[in-house]
């Protein structure tokens, strides 16, 4: 790491200390590394003798260190081709990351344990955060692993599930009636209140570092080049942002080859704010009213990193695209029926996508096509009919 | 593949035909390999250059080609060490295999992919089977997969999420008032009168092939040596059995060093036959009336391959336990909360077997154990408090 840089106003800040966001334009603040010294010191042949997991790519991740790690087990998911599906949808060349095969069932485990990690390195013993649930679990489990104490701020309509392992790793949980925003502002108090360190999405500089790596895994998969597009469904979108800022950093280091990938971002018809942005060529969202669906990971009515999304959406030649619950519900079914894939609600949602895509030409039949799953089916029984 | 054999009269059937049990002393088979030549001509450095999946194992599973197979990415599952609860309880080379990492989140995978592609590659359209839960899961998972029939009876009270999986991957889901053993008599009924295959536990050959890449994997995560002691949470005991036929093949040919381990079966007090019949040293089981345990997966009165079991436990000079559905909760609670990891019941009973026997001095603290957990706890909602 060299340092932390504004997003907006590139104001530094040194990685060494406790910080959230930008000083000057309360913005979120990324991690930069020395590039041009990796470029030189790193081979990536190095990565051949090392484990399936996230922190392969240590050299690219805030730590100084490998003992220093609070890990599970994140990362080195599956890529599936979905052959049966893809021919009954005309689409020759999808695939599939799982990120249902982590350690808490989602690709949460990836920013959490790059997030509870550095926490503890600099030395921080009580975290607070909103979820919409499925973070929380993940962070449940690392904070425990890591003795950190943890306080989950949850929507009282939160699945049960995500309420009860997050009792199970011994976190203190606040139901909040409202959206993941409302819980946001509890913690807010916590935090000016009672000294805790605030774990919410961005305003904390090393989730994303984890949700990167979802990007490197998938260029390392393809061999160090890139599918053509990348499809993602986008509450707040830090998996998004990481995998662009993967795609940076891999070029400056200049591993990979070819085409940068086209990222599109998935949302649902009951809370499009990244969509009805990117419709109108906006670099913001507007705070989405009434936001409604029964993804609860794609209910976020406006994200801290939403100009970093539309500026990946744009430079990628992207697209953005909102579907109904009913069809990722429907797509649910489908894949689990062909593929005897069970994938997360969220994950069906970008698949519903992909099809619309398809059927209106912006995608063809031959491009290669990759899908985040962010998680497994198996946390969403009520989604199961 | 050289034959199928009696695992009790040791009669020998073609394995390219289409079977159940012994036709004479209807005991289950079990399928022979041509060790001595495969000791010839297979070397396990070739493993090296092979995927992280149970087939990686192929020349020992059965299937004549790699195409036949159906698979989902099962296997490959990790190995964690549980230092801080090992450190509490006085063990010092305490480790568990994570079988929640499955596709379909639980151990059960291994058993399904084996039995669905034996039963691809032999032309089988239509498979009923009993369950108590998981198993269905796993089968109807890989039977979409296989565009294969499935008819599934499960107990009415087996755990909602399964149901409900098997009804997503398209199953035809029966349930039945009472055990599994009831849901057995329904199934033969199906193969009686509408001509399905029986895929029940053991009546079926080749799950436990899959099963026993449970053995194959713990033997190379150690180098080709065994733990001293492996704790298998027993139900049907499949898993337990086909470990210990990766033990007797792999010496067979060679490949492993040092002894064998100790084998431990763990049952729930409310049913517990093998451990009855171990402790007065009986080679069978008897019928275990009223059997009553929350954990579904050990709620089996009797089991087909308990001889097989059995023989296991006295030939390894391991042992066999009961404990009470509050200490697996108990166990479940602190593992999650010391360690990050949510285990299922079954696991989390084998582990309360591990500190009873360490407590009783049946376990010293520099052996180095082993725990099988079967499952990943999100499936288990209702042990969540």
């Amino acid at each position: 790491m060299k340092s932390l840089v504004c997003s907006r106003c590139k104001r530094n800040y040194d990685y060494r200390k406790v910080v959230n966001l930008c000083e000057d334009c309360t913005s979120p603040l990324l991690v930069e590394y020395d590039l041009q010294h990796l470029r030189r010191t790193w081979d990536r042949d190095i990565l051949a003798k090392r484990s399936r997991n996230m922190w392969r790519y240590r050299e690219l991740l805030p730590v100084s260190n490998s003992e220093e790690v609070i890990t599970l087990g994140e990362g080195g998911t599956p890529i599936r081709h979905l052959n049966r599906f893809g021919a009954c949808k005309g689409l020759d060349r999808l695939s599939m990351m799982d990120e249902g095969l982590n350690p808490t069932g989602t690709f949460k485990s990836r920013g959490a344990s790059a997030g509870i990690t550095r926490a503890h390195s600099l030395g921080i013993r009580r975290i607070a955060m909103p979820t919409a649930g499925n973070a929380g679990g993940a962070w449940a489990a690392y904070a425990a692993s890591a003795g950190i104490r943890l306080l989950v701020a949850m929507p009282e309509d939160a699945p049960e599930i995500n309420r009860r392992e997050c009792h199970m790793y011994g976190a203190d949980v606040r139901l909040v009636k409202g959206l993941i925003s409302d819980c946001g502002q509890l913690v807010e108090e916590k935090v000016a209140e009672e000294g805790y360190f605030n774990g919410a999405t961005l305003k904390e500089p090393y989730r994303i570092e984890g949700k990167k790596t979802l990007g490197l895994e998938i260029a390392e998969h393809g061999e160090w080049t890139w599918p053509d597009v990348i499809v993602y469904p986008t509450g707040g979108g830090v998996g998004l942002i990481g995998i662009w800022k993967a795609v940076k950093e891999l070029a400056a280091l200049g591993w990979t080859t070819g085409r940068f990938p086209k990222m599109v971002a998935v949302q649902m018809e009951g809370c499009a704010p990244i969509v009805e942005a990117f419709q109108r060529k906006a670099t913001q969202s507007v705070f989405w009213e009434r936001a409604q669906t029964k993804a609860g990971g794609l209910r976020v009515p406006k994200a801290l990193g939403d100009f970093l999304v539309l500026e990946a959406l744009y430079e990628s030649k992207g697209t953005a695209v909102a579907v109904s619950d009913d069809a990722a519900g429907q797509m649910m079914k489908e894949l689990a029926r062909i593929e005897g894939h069970l994938i997360c609600p969220e994950g069906a949602a970008g698949l519903a996508a992909i099809v619309d895509l398809r059927n209106r030409g912006w995608l063809s039949s031959e491009e290669s096509i990759l899908l985040l799953n962010t998680g497994s089916g198996m946390k969403y029984s009520e989604w199961m009919m």
